[in-house]
């Protein structure tokens, strides 16, 4: 079983000290996986390790964990939440910022475009922990413990489907031809596309003249709106929007459950 | 020291039994390497797990190899090399079947993903490993062991540069104005972003409706091309190229050091 920390936090606390502890404990979990997997990788720590690093005893620590999996699995999905969270809540503040009722869908996309970068340069380990199902070579998890971390993903890529049904059915897109398998696809493309592009941020840092990772992103975006056909002046007036609200995007909490 | 085993093998064998042996002990090596690295991932083996599967003392294979990492950067250096020489003789088999005296870049560019392609769908621990150094939570090698992989990574995509070059110059891209950091991006586009694509191949096949990865990395290269102004006539024919030759595509040997 995947322990849902957000559920149980945003759920009703009951009376009690210890109902308390015990979320406190899941987010102290949480916090010392992240720190020993961007340590350690994944392979180089214990179940025991972890429990000495919370201050509990293997038994205890077996009430909350069956398994290195679980715990894998509800920090990957922990790191998707506030990645979702970090997006609604830039986009409010962009628009406080910007008096405007409203944000086009292109829009949208791009401030998605942006909090995801801020992770990967930020938070390279955070962000490195959720692609880590992708890119391993061997399965990180079994089918049991994906299952939860597949739900999350498929959740985000729906919402970037929806964006660009929204994007092509208010004429953003030139034509409104096309179906949801077209509007899939170019989000999947949106978003790891630029996951490919976002994660050559680390190596970049060490091999000089590698790439201008900002540069290529941005003509990536620009690249793939153009050929989507997006109108001239809904694409000016997204990036005018973004680029007028720098401290909005810089603030917002990425990194909210880092200890 | 990184052993390079392809520079070993092209040079003149000088006689003698203990050359040839040496270089069938690198083989064996890279090949058990691999193995190991697909079955238990990067930290799940030891340097005397190495040496007895190739039947080596643990005092021999230190004279081959110091640290896992030259074994890791090896293997990688290898995958890369025989990418490399499978684009080669992707594009030498499509022009041998289509009795052409040349290929266009956007021909070219295209057979190179579709050998990408296969090889993240045929060989998927190759094509991890070969993105492992861009996607780990940690440095998986120091910089003495990285600077190999660099160089071999930095030629890949000098490659690909030329080739947005020519495209360019030869007016199969829409304008001949941009300059060398324009198609410098478009090769990190190009690579990159289809990679990030690439790595769903494995999560696909694990969770229903993810993406149709075939179909969106289609859509990418077109959109991706459509952007850089592809002239349509010259999109068509390399298509059809490509679509001409699936066999001569599928015969390559990407894994060619597979034991």
């Amino acid at each position: 079983m995947i322990y849902d920390i957000r559920r149980e936090q945003s759920a009703t606390i009951p009376d009690g000290v210890r109902a308390q502890r015990r979320l406190q404990t899941l987010a102290k979990v949480n916090d010392a996986a992240l720190r020993l997997i961007s340590q350690r990788s994944v392979d180089g720590w214990t179940m025991a390790d972890l429990a000495r690093d919370v201050g509990l005893t293997p038994g205890a620590f077996y009430r909350y964990f069956q398994s290195k999996e679980e715990i894998i699995a509800t920090v990957q999905i922990t790191v998707l939440r506030d990645l979702m969270s970090a997006w609604r809540w830039s986009e409010q503040r962009v628009l406080e910022h910007s008096q405007a009722s409203h944000m086009t869908p292109v829009a949208r996309l791009l401030v998605a475009a942006a909090v995801y970068q801020r992770l990967s340069v930020e938070s390279p380990h955070r962000f490195a922990l959720l692609t880590m199902s992708i890119t391993s070579p061997t399965d990180v998890l079994s089918d049991e413990a994906l299952a939860p971390v597949s739900e999350a993903t498929l959740a985000l890529l729906t919402r970037f489907t929806w964006i660009m049904t929204d994007a092509r059915r208010s004429g953003h897109f030139h034509g409104e031809q096309g179906d949801e398998s077209v509007d899939h696809d170019r989000a999947a493309q949106w978003v790891f596309a630029q996951q490919g592009l976002l994660q050559l941020h680390r190596l970049n840092q060490r091999i000089p003249g590698l790439a201008d990772i900002s540069r290529a992103l941005r003509s990536l975006q620009d690249d793939l709106l153009c050929a989507w056909g997006v109108r001239t002046e809904v694409l000016a007036e997204a990036r005018k929007l973004i680029e007028s609200a720098p401290d909005e995007l810089a603030q917002e909490p990425v990194s909210v459950a880092q200890s």
